[in-house]
C-alpha cells in the first residue's frame, strides 16, 4: 500500500502544470472520464457489489448501505454531474475589478487554484468522482481518501479520472485516491503543512472532530445542520406549513433538513394542532416544549439535548417562542450556523432574520431544503461549509480557487 | 491577572451586539478612539519610554527599537489611521450579486463579521490601533496579544478603545487587549475552536510556525517574504535598474523588499554591472551566482542558503537565469508566495509571468514595495496573508469578513 505523504507529495507535484492548464484541455478530460464510467458500468455494479455486501455483513445500517449502492440510474447521474462540471466555465485566471490607483498602477485580483485539495469522506462513492472533477476543474490537484465501506466502487471511479489523465498525456497523480480505514493515515494527511493547502473532512462528528484537533494544514468544516423554521406572528400559515413539512420530510436525512420548529406564541395556537396533524400523517415523531404541549395533544417533552440535537430522521422538536427575538436567541443557542429560515410577510422582521441570523444560508419564505449548490446556482457542490474562513455555506467551483492580486504598472515606484 | 481564555470568552459575547451594530455608531467610537489617542500623547510618550528603555536594557536591535518607538508624529499618524478607518464604507451588509433562479427564488450573499478575531503580534505599538480599528469596523470582536516590549504603550492605546466604547455605551469587551509573554497564553487562545473565529499570528517565524503547529482555530499566516525582481531580455533596462533600486533600498526591513534579483542571461551583461555599481553606492552588500560573477568584478559567491534568505537588510542576492522559464523555476522553488515582479516590454511574457507566479501579489512593471494595503486600494491593512485560504495577500476590511448565503421566496419548497 502506498504511503500517504509520499502520495500527498506526488499530488502536489503536479500543481504548477494543473495551474496553467488551459480550460479546453481540463474539460476533454472530464468528459473522457465522465465516458470512463459510464463505459465501467458492469465493472462498477460489480465493485460496488462487493462494497455493499461486506458492508451489510459488518452490520451496516440501511442508511449506510442507501449511501454506498450504485445502480444503473446513479452511475448514470455520477457521469453526468462530472459532464455537467465540465461545461461550466472555466474559473481560473478569472480577473475582477481590474481598477486604476491614482499613481496609474492598475490593480486588479485573478482567479487562481489553491493547490493540492484533499478530501476525507465516508461511505459515498459518487463523492469520488464529484470532488476529482470539481478540483480539476478549479486546476487543483485532488488526493482522495474514502470510506472502508466504498473502497472499490471508489477505486474503479478513481481509474476513470486517472486513465482520462494518461490518455491526455498528464499526470495521473492530479488525481490521485488512497484507501486505508485508519485514522493515522487522516492525521498524517492533516499535518502536512506546506503539502497540503485545504482539507476537507466530509463524514460524522467524529471524523471531523478528529481533524480540526490534529490539523496543522487548513481546514473547511463540513459539519453538523441544527437548521430551524421560525413562523412569525405575520405568517401565512398555510404557507408555514408547506414549508415546515417541505424542510422536515422531503429528505430527513440530510443536513439541510429542519430539526426544530419555532412558532411565535402569538400564532401558535392557531398553527401548531393543524401543523402537528400533518407532520403526524407523515409519520413525523414530535417533541415539544412545555408551551408547546399545551396547545396539542399528547406531544412528548422536549428535553435540552433535543434542541441541539441534528436527528438526519423523521423527528422534529417544537418551540413556541416570544417572537422574533425569542426565535434568534434560540437560534443563537442552539443553530448550528448551517441553515435558517424565517415565514413572516413582515418587511422589518424579514431583514432583520436575514442581517443578524449567523447561519451559512438564511431564508425568507423558502424551506430549509435550498442549502444546496444546484439549488443556489453553483452548478455543482463540493459541499455545505460550515467554517466561516474562505468558504461559507455551499462551496462550488469558486470556493476551491484562491485570489491573486495582480499590477501593471509603466516603472512603478514608491 | 486575566486568564486568557476568559478574556477571549468575554470578547466573544460581544460579537452578536457587534454585528448588528450599525456604521454610524461605529464610526463614531472609532473617531472618538483617534481623539483619545491625541489627547493621550504625553501619558503614551511616557510609557513608550518605559518600553524603549526595557527593551534597550534588554538588548533590543536598534530595527526592533525603532519599530517599538513612538513619537508625537507617529502618535498623530496612528490616530489619521483610525480616522481614515471610521470614513471607510461599513462593509457590514453589503448583498452581492443578487439574482433570481428559473424558480423565482432570488439568492445572493451578504457580508458578515468573522465574529473574535484574535492577533498575536510582537513589537509595533501602532498594531494595537490599527487591528483594534480594522476589526471593531468590520463589526468583528478583537482580541489583541501585543508583545512583551511594547506593553505599556499597547496598554494606553488599547484604553482609547475601552473608554470610547464604554462611553458610547458599548460593552469594551469587543476590544479585548491581554498582555502576556508566554507562549503558553498563545496556545491556549490557537486551541479555542468555537471562541477564536480567526487567529492572525503577526510576527518571526518562530511565532508563526508555533502558532499553526498548535492551533485548532484558523489561522492566517502573514508569513516571510523572499521577493523577487526578475528582468526579462525585453526589459527597459533603465526602468528596470529604478524598480530594482527602488525595489531593494527604499525600505529593506520590510517583507516587500526584494531580496533576490533574477536577470535573463540574455542581458545580464548590459545591466548587471552599472546596477551593481548603483547597489554600492547605495552600501548594498551583494552575492551572486557563478554567471553573475563572471560578469561584475568581486561579487561574493551566494550559497543555495542565500536563496531562501530574507534578509530584510541592505543585502542583495543576484542569479543569472535562462528567460522567463529559468526565472518561474527559481521562484517557484524559492519564494515564499509574498509578491513576485517582472520587468518587460513583451506583452505574452508579462501575461504568463502574471497568470503563472504563484504570489500573493505579482506585478509588472512595478517595485514589489506595492505590495501594502493602503498601495492596493483597501483603505487601511490588517498585514500580507501568505495564506492561499480566505485572504491572500493585502487583507483588508473585506478580508475581515466572511460572505453568508441569502435567499427570499415566497413560499418555495422542493
Amino acid at each position: 500500500m502506498i504511503d500517504i505523504g509520499s502520495a500527498a507529495r506526488a499530488a502536489k507535484a503536479t500543481t504548477r502544470s494543473l495551474a496553467a492548464l488551459p480550460g479546453r484541455i481540463k474539460d476533454q478530460v472530464l468528459k473522457d472520464a465522465a465516458s470512463r464510467i459510464r463505459a465501467s458500468e458492469s465493472e462498477l455494479l460489480e465493485a460496488n457489489a462487493r462494497d455493499v455486501q461486506g458492508a451489510s455483513q459488518g452490520g451496516a445500517t440501511s442508511a449506510l448501505l442507501d449511501r454506498l449502492r450504485l445502480d444503473p440510474q446513479r452511475i448514470a447521474a455520477v457521469a453526468k454531474t462530472v459532464e455537467s462540471i465540465a461545461v461550466l466555465p472555466d474559473p481560473i485566471g478569472h480577473v475582477e475589478s481590474m481598477s486604476r490607483r491614482p499613481n496609474g498602477l492598475s490593480v486588479g485580483r485573478m482567479r487562481v487554484p489553491l493547490g493540492l485539495v484533499a478530501i476525507v469522506y465516508e461511505s459515498r462513492p459518487n463523492v469520488t468522482a464529484e470532488a476529482a472533477a470539481l478540483c480539476f476543474k478549479s486546476g487543483n490537484a485532488a488526493l482522495l481518501r474514502g470510506g472502508k465501506e466504498a473502497l472499490h466502487s471508489n477505486r474503479v471511479l478513481a481509474r476513470a479520472f486517472t486513465d482520462a489523465l494518461t490518455s491526455a498525456g498528464l499526470d495521473a497523480a492530479a488525481v490521485t485516491f488512497v484507501d486505508g480505514t485508519d485514522r493515522d493515515g487522516v492525521r498524517t494527511l492533516a499535518r502536512l503543512s506546506g503539502v497540503v493547502d485545504l482539507l476537507i473532512p466530509r463524514g460524522g462528528e467524529g471524523l471531523i472532530r478528529f481533524v480540526v484537533e490534529n490539523a496543522t494544514v487548513p481546514v473547511i468544516q463540513h459539519f453538523k445542520g441544527v437548521c430551524h423554521v421560525y413562523v412569525d406572528r405575520d405568517a401565512d400559515l398555510s404557507m408555514a406549513e408547506a414549508i415546515a413539512l417541505n424542510a422536515k420530510v422531503q429528505r430527513p436525512g440530510v443536513c439541510n433538513a429542519m430539526e426544530t420548529l419555532l412558532v411565535d406564541a402569538e400564532v401558535a395556537g392557531t398553527f401548531l394542532p393543524p401543523l402537528v396533524r400533518a407532520m403526524r400523517e407523515r409519520n413525523v415523531e414530535l417533541r415539544g416544549c412545555e408551551r408547546s404541549r399545551a396547545l396539542v395533544d399528547s406531544l412528548s417533552l422536549a428535553t435540552e439535548e433535543d434542541w441541539d440535537t441534528e436527528y438526519l430522521d423523521l423527528i422534529l422538536s417544537i418551540r413556541v417562542v416570544d417572537g422574533i427575538d425569542g426565535a434568534m436567541d434560540h437560534i443563537a443557542a442552539h443553530g448550528s450556523h448551517h441553515t435558517e429560515a424565517i415565514v413572516t410577510r413582515h418587511h422589518a422582521r424579514a431583514q432583520r432574520f436575514v442581517r443578524e441570523v449567523d447561519a451559512s444560508l438564511v431564508l425568507v419564505n423558502a424551506s430549509t431544503r435550498f442549502n444546496d449548490g444546484f439549488e443556489l446556482g453553483l452548478g455543482a457542490e463540493m459541499g455545505i461549509s460550515t467554517t466561516k474562513l474562505h468558504a461559507y455555506g455551499a462551496m462550488g467551483l469558486e470556493e476551491l480557487c484562491a485570489r491573486k492580486w495582480i499590477a501593471m504598472g509603466d516603472g512603478h515606484t514608491r
